[in-house]
């Protein structure tokens, strides 16, 4: 692997079709490995020796101890994101009357954070969370249905943003809009989710039509794209718990300081949002828990 | 490096007092290298002498290009942490007629904004910063300021959170505690702080005392330490977050659609911590950014 994350591969490495094949993002999640030669105490042979036994153990350990940590976070990202989108969900359908359109301003401000959060972070943490389930899949599908997934998210967050304009401008007095600190931090996420859309979709995908000259450019850019992903992510979260501290300290007859059972609701939901961001965050920036060893195998079973 | 950055040293390596003397915190933080053997069509010899080749470009184009958004983004992330702190003590006294202790709940309350951004966000975020900072260090300073900071930071926490209870009891009539998401927030991100702190302090510091038993230990932890630490710091933005839109909403003549001056300064600050969360992520997760080549320099010295 050494000689395969580069974004400026060897000579002597197996053709550029094959690297094409499984393109260059999952191993440029990894830096650059060593910066530095061997101490010169160790002649290479015998560091070299010392090197490939312990990936020996190294693919061991994983396959007898760290699977089950990975499945069991995995498995918990799930549930936590799918939660959120079930507990907002059941807040919206049983404390506040449901979903309308524009014939009910009160009742149409309630798709806005069933929308935003069913696209912000059940849909889009799920296509993010791809990258570690994907673990032993061809990498352009994982690189499709990560594409289907935050496509999915597009309408969810358009209809959802419409929904609270709307609401805003046909209550009887209008709301104003974009004071709020909630406002604002949803307009730098819903910038930074387009700005990452348009640059995936282009970069990685587009792209694709001419691969070799642009596999160094799409390899440098991924951990840019994983980075401003992971942050979208959180800013989304942090914008979120904003929203809901309005709504939970707006809302006449919600009591929050009494800790009725809907304010308990919307407590719980901001928290198992917050446990989210925390496993979300644990999935995929655990190193262990990355993409290895694909790029081998296509090789040896085309040899 | 490849030989040492793992917790199990080769037999052949540099002796432990040396690797000792710069622990084993910074290499760590990279994933073990080298997962797979070189491509098959790749002799070790012609591959090796390919990883020197590169290896000294990186130094080289590090030395050049990167330097340049190394030392923007570090200088960014400490004006905008500092800018944080300024911009709260001017909105407290300037808009909230500064600090007092129990004989004025209210003026006492405003010691808590205070001390919890100067404590989780720039004390915190300036320690974490720290090991990117010192780069060039000792590591054992490095660590020896990271737990400087972080000490920094404790009093702060505790005493912003004394306030925050005193202002709620002795106001009249008094305040309900811990309903809110914020409250709910707080005691999260105080847990993961209190326990990030004790495990660094007793792993990192007190494990030094029986270095060679416990290097193996204290290399695994480094990155679960890492990853929770921005966790926390993030947290800690949220959380700053949804206490600002609670006060924001709350505060009586505030005006806040009417994006009054206060108004405008309340989501200033709450801007330029979502900034310093965009920013702090960026410097620690970047690949680039971390430590590098601290070993082959003291091996160097020493023989």
């Amino acid at each position: 692997m050494d000689n395969t994350v580069s974004p400026m591969p060897l000579p002597e490495m197996a053709p550029m079709a094959e690297f094409d094949k499984t393109p260059p993002t999952p191993p440029e999640e990894e830096p650059p490995p060593g910066d530095l030669p061997p101490p010169p105490n160790v002649t290479p042979g015998s560091a070299e020796k010392g090197q490939k036994h312990r990936n020996y153990d190294d693919e061991n350990s994983w396959a007898c101890g760290n699977w089950f940590e990975f499945l069991l976070v995995v498995a918990l990202a799930i549930i936590l994101l799918v939660g959120a989108l079930v507990l907002v969900l059941f807040w919206v359908l049983y404390y506040r009357q449901g979903f309308a359109w524009t014939e009910n301003p009160t009742l149409e401000f309630n798709l806005h954070p069933v929308l935003m959060i069913a696209g912000f972070i059940t849909f889009s943490g799920f296509s993010m969370l791809l990258y570690r389930i994907g673990r032993c899949c061809r990498r352009i599908y994982v690189k499709l249905f990560h594409t289907i997934f935050h496509a999915l998210a597009v309408p969810c967050v358009v209809v959802g943003f419409i929904a609270v304009l709307d609401s805003h401008n046909l209550a009887n007095p209008p709301i104003r809009n974009f004071y709020s600190l909630h406002s604002w931090m949803g307009f730098v996420t819903m910038g930074l989710f387009a700005l990452q859309f348009v640059v995936g979709f282009f970069s990685f995908l587009i792209l694709l039509c001419c691969e070799n000259a642009t596999a160094g450019f799409r390899a440098s850019l991924v951990p840019i794209h994983a980075t401003f992903g992971i942050l979208t992510f959180m800013l989304a979260v942090a914008t979120c718990l904003t929203g809901l501290t309005e709504k939970a300290f707006l809302t006449p007859g919600l009591f929050y300081s009494f800790m009725t059972e809907e304010a308990i609701i919307i407590n719980a939901l901001a928290m198992t949002l917050v446990a989210s961001a925390i496993v979300m965050a644990y999935a995929l920036l655990r190193e262990g828990f990355r993409y290895s060893g694909h790029i081998l195998v296509s090789v040896q079973s085309e040899m």
